[in-house]
């Protein structure tokens, strides 16, 4: 399988500016040959404030930046593509938009059988995996399903954080919520990326990258924390 | 309208017991001529443990609590209530469950019609709403549809939470996000009821109670601040 990806859990890391504490991460996984990225804004309701800041970055890095809202024909866009962006936002608008445009299955299809270079960060990376049943974001929208663009077997809670044992505040922790989804049948395994840390998928190889662990949920199974730089290798034969 | 409501942000506020802070609004809400009253505990995924703790607190006020699981005929249990409580949890799990045994219409009928009292906590008072895109839950299951029981014409968020400037997660804030709702078209008042607070609702008449105020967002209009006590009847005139 050709596919690769970089699934980062934040655009932002606190007191950093846009995509700036993965910049190195993204040169080293678009490199020389992608000359330009399809920048996919759906998951931001002001798509073309959004392209601005996405533009404004990557070409700081190198690369050219075509944003599919320009597209007359977004299909047709990713099927040029030399490399694909998905950003944050809201997860349920991403993945509505995505299926309103018949993306879903045109960007599958480029990744896994072209080898086309797949970058997400939070909603970008919660829609790249088996479904969002594990994103944080409020469901204004109603997508015509949660199963998503499927390009790993597992499951992905971005922004993933850790209780704070000071908070008065009583609704459920994360660790909860990813819980309450295992209780649920034949539910895959979650990956809690914390901000910070993002994973990169090349082929049958998956390695842990960035500065902060991450805590993998599986059903029925105790938690367990991965350091950054760990071979996660085992999660893309999940269900296998 | 016969409608009457009692709509709990939080089950339980931190450092008290299960519907401790809010035990004296339920005695006045259901009075002494309801005497059994009608649990849903379908948010939770041990409803018998659920059961078991509702009963308890609420026998020690003076009901005797049947729990619609246990129930050979879920809507006859409905059709028969002298009152309802819908417990929290997962919201999705519990509206995907009320429309799954074909309660989501009998549950209407029974308080806008009959006038049977609704008592809701968290989920349960998400479900009570318009729809359930207001949430703060995981989808961890995918309902028919986000519209919900429709007992008032707004929507409502529950454990509403205000921003700690401290915080150095990067996740969208609470009020981010339901202003992210608000950027969808034709999407109603949202009522952001922080933990300790409730709304009474009366026929047309609804009073915030509790203990701390509310924030009320509507579309295209700066957030307003509500104390307790305050007379928020108006939004029961919404989309009319």
């Amino acid at each position: 399988m050709k596919r690769r990806l970089l699934l980062v859990s934040n655009s932002t890391l606190h007191g950093g500016g846009y995509l700036e504490h993965c910049q190195q991460e993204i040169q080293e996984f678009f490199g020389k040959q992608v000359k330009r990225i399809l920048f996919v804004p759906y998951a931001l309701h002001d798509r073309d404030a959004y392209a601005k800041t996405a533009r404004g970055k990557l070409q700081s890095l190198g690369y050219e930046v075509d944003s599919i809202h320009e597209a007359s024909d977004p299909v047709e866009a990713v099927r040029k593509a030399q490399g694909i962006f998905i950003g944050g936002g809201n997860t349920f608008r991403l993945l509505k938009t995505l299926y309103d445009h018949n993306l879903v299955s045109e960007i599958q299809k480029r990744v896994l059988q072209d080898g086309v270079p797949y970058m997400g960060s939070s909603a970008g990376t919660n829609v790249s995996t088996v479904s969002i049943n594990t994103t944080n974001d409020m469901p204004i929208v109603y997508p015509p399903t949660l199963a998503a663009i499927g390009l790993v077997p597992f499951n992905i809670n971005p922004h993933y954080l850790d209780h704070n044992p000071q908070s008065k505040h009583m609704g459920e922790t994360r660790e909860q919520r990813i819980q309450q989804y295992h209780e649920e049948p034949d539910t895959p395994s979650v990956l809690g990326l914390r901000e910070g840390s993002m994973l990169l998928v090349e082929g049958d190889k998956a390695t842990l990258l960035g500065s902060t662990k991450a805590r993998l949920f599986s059903r029925g199974k105790p938690p367990t924390e991965y350091e950054p730089g760990s071979d996660l290798s085992f999660l893309l034969a999940e269900g296998k």
